[in-house]
């Protein structure tokens, strides 16, 4: 097997000796997929998804980041599934490690009810995908809710999570009321929540978000993560983050 | 009519030559009311109500700071809202501020469907008032959800705006969930949101939201609110709210 296709880079992860292979023109992974992968955790003997894995970034970092038993991705794109598989054959992690090629809409179909401790997902972010020039492209699958609605993967997480299972988010803080009111509508808790300011003084542009199944009322909101302490320079948190 | 009764004090509001008088043995405003006053905004020619005006803290600000042409408190303690109504004489806003003597969760039989532009609150922030050894104490009624619970002040705030009216609320963070799904369900949508920072490092110990009756789903987030910048300094923005 080729490890490289046309059009692909092999990415130092810079931890853990970690490699990804990503391409450009499909969709390179952002600070988003390496913030959640921070924000969520699993704990020995739990098994993870990341629900449209895309090339893998998240199950690769939480992988390496959590003591977790098992950590599977769903990304319905072959392309790209491929992509990811090769990643993980490259890293040697396939015992801990597996993409599947899938719908998130069917997953409840595919894995089982009650399948996952921990259900992550970095979803599109952006409402249909009216008007668009490719929205069959890679790019536009990832970005736009072509595919899956936030309704349609938030029925599935909560449907493949035991109960009392975690589900981790990151998504744009403009839709957090329609996405407060869908995780409740599907019993998901929401139970912990930081926003992502770029700037200390600047609105956020991203929001994590733990719900849990079946989760008591009682939010936890956490401090502020602020990205920049000044123009091209991180905080000590975002480089604690990176580095872990 | 005496001016003061027994253990109340004239606080000067230090704007505007306003004063308030408030007695610490019931409830004193907090940065809380203040906060929320300076969120608010209540345009040239409209209306505004504050449910559960308490000592009438929220429209005498709101009237020194806005346009608008009228604001009614509604508190439902008698002594609370006499005393208010003594501020209001006092100050010689009677024109445009009003005190009204009755129970939030009869506003709408009260003032009547679709009354006003503008609805603020900032009500009891605790759940039930279980356990509580003085569960009648005019303390106790504003910080516990004895009167008055988050529902009924939502469901009364939904009838009582005018279509695209204006509700304005500040209150915990830990209740963020249920404030939005409430929020939607008397389709208030929330609209604007600010999280309210004691330190750049601390979890946020207030929200200020702004909800729309019947607007589009989609909300802006704003930038953090933080409110020392040392320990007993307040930042900048803090003393311009305060000033204004």
């Amino acid at each position: 097997m080729d490890l490289l296709h046309d059009g692909e880079r092999l990415d130092d992860l810079e931890r853990n000796g970690l490699k990804l292979i990503q391409n450009p023109s499909l969709f390179c992974f952002g600070m988003d997929a390496v913030l959640l992968s921070g924000f969520a955790t699993v704990k020995e003997g739990e098994n993870a998804i990341d629900l449209g894995c895309g090339n893998g970034i998240i199950p690769v970092l939480l992988s390496a980041k959590n003591p977790g038993r098992h950590f599977t991705g769903l990304e319905i794109q072959h392309e790209v599934a491929d992509m990811a598989r090769r990643s993980v054959e490259y890293n040697r992690i396939g015992k801990r490690v597996e993409i599947v090629e899938g719908d998130i809409r069917e997953a409840s179909v595919l894995f089982g009810k009650s399948a996952f401790d921990v259900v992550t997902s970095n979803p599109p972010y952006m409402l249909g995908g009216h008007g668009l020039k490719n929205p069959d492209s890679a790019k536009a699958v990832a970005r736009h809710e072509i595919l899956c609605t936030l309704e349609d993967l938030v029925r599935e997480t909560s449907l493949i999570l035991k109960p009392q299972g975690r589900f981790y988010m990151v998504h744009r803080p403009f839709r957090l009321a329609e996405i407060i009111t869908v995780l409740k509508k599907y019993h998901l808790e929401p139970k912990r929540m930081r926003l992502v300011y770029p700037f200390i003084d600047k609105e956020p542009n991203m929001v994590l978000i733990e719900a849990v199944r079946g989760g008591k009322p009682r939010m936890q909101v956490e401090p502020p993560l602020i990205v920049y302490r000044d123009v091209g320079v991180y905080t000590d948190e975002i480089i604690n983050i990176y580095s872990f």
